[in-house]
């Protein structure tokens, strides 16, 4: 980790979906109750298989969160029953919507210390794709809110868009360290600028943030089982 | 204007919807085509009414943007047909929205003009409420990004927020001028913290939008007929 480790960290920035809150869990119970819905007319599997094929299809238009979410499946619905599909049952769907966007943020084991620890030493920064809205409520109702210095809510996760949100913190790549659950957006992008990044996979990932991890030994890149164990991690990082 | 002009102003923040680019024509025809589509139900007046209803009991639900509008529109059809309304009539709603999601950007007479000739004086902010996902899109695709030192887009405008976005750029409210169509979030909360706010009418206004005007004279206060007239005004508050 030589090339990297010269800057010494001090911001850290977090995802917040799955890293330090539950949330595809969510949607994967919605889903759930989504082909027990359509079960009189397609099997489970055709039905996932649909629902991912309009996720995708309506990503550049609608983007992500709860709301583009419900229309994509209200959408699948619809041609999933060549529109024989009634107003009431597509109420279902609206209602799921709702209920997910109403429901309890539930925090992952160790986040609550670690977050609490390290915002003594550490600038922190929430770092979150998704949907403004949702995303502003859960970091309210998170209780979390007070220990990040910074609060972001971003369309992408990509190279250019660290590097924009760096610069207008003065934050330097090399002092920059990011923990997300996601290879693709939390990590890839990070170690691509010089930064260091910590992976803590959760069981769930959705299909589209898949992404073949960094070669072991990267420089910069770590992988921990789960948030609790950062703090020492980091303490091993320190010159 | 005594008590705020001791202040100069050096930042302009300029609201977007509807003050440099049409968008409630957009609602207003979709609204349209959505009360054609049911008009074999209800009358015009009730679908408006009814649509009105869902939107603000929505509101905390899903937000401002487009796709909540879609929700609101789905679930308000759901309503009024008692659910009989069928998939096929449903997924035309969800057409309408992607349309809007996807139309051009029309800006308002006098934009380009008016903000490529600011931005030689003046820092420009860009502030605006709703999707983050559209408004960044509408943001790229104005062809007016360029101008602008920050873009925020905020899940409302109120007092505390402009001033927790004043604090973040370090900009004091006494320099700072917002312009934009809506009393209620363009210039009231600026005024009450002691900033100058310019008015500029839509000839559209969405009734949750509706304020009362401050009483005329009041220090920081100005109404113009259209943006062309902004430099003008800015000139006379020169000292």
């Amino acid at each position: 980790m030589a090339l990297v480790s010269s800057g010494i960290v001090n911001t850290i920035g977090f995802d917040a979906d799955d890293t330090l809150w539950h949330t595809e869990i969510l949607y994967t119970r919605a889903q759930d109750r989504f082909k027990e819905l359509l079960r009189h007319y397609h099997s489970p599997e055709w039905i996932e298989e649909r629902l991912y094929q309009t996720e995708i299809a309506n990503l550049p238009h609608f983007g992500y969160g709860i709301k583009a979410f419900a229309l994509n499946m209200i959408e699948t619905a619809i041609a999933l029953t060549e529109g024989q599909i009634a107003g009431q049952e597509l109420q279902a769907v609206v209602n799921l919507a709702r209920e997910m966007l109403a429901a309890d943020v539930q925090l992952l084991e160790h986040a609550v210390e670690t977050v609490a620890q390290l915002a003594t030493e550490y600038d922190l920064m929430l770092i979150t794709k998704g949907d403004l809205y949702e995303q502003e409520s859960k970091v309210a109702r998170s209780g979390l809110a007070h220990h990040f210095r910074h609060v972001e809510v971003v369309t992408d996760k990509t190279r250019d868009r660290y590097q924009q949100l760096l610069a207008r913190h003065q934050i330097e790549p090399a002092q920059f360290l990011m923990v997300g659950n996601s290879i693709r957006s939390d990590v890839l992008p990070v170690l691509a600028l010089g930064g260091c990044a910590v992976y803590i996979p959760y069981h769930l990932t959705w299909a589209h943030e898949v992404a073949a991890p960094p070669p072991a030994g990267h420089p910069g890149y770590y992988q921990l089982e789960h948030l609790g164990l950062l703090p020492d991690l980091l303490r091993t990082m320190k010159p």
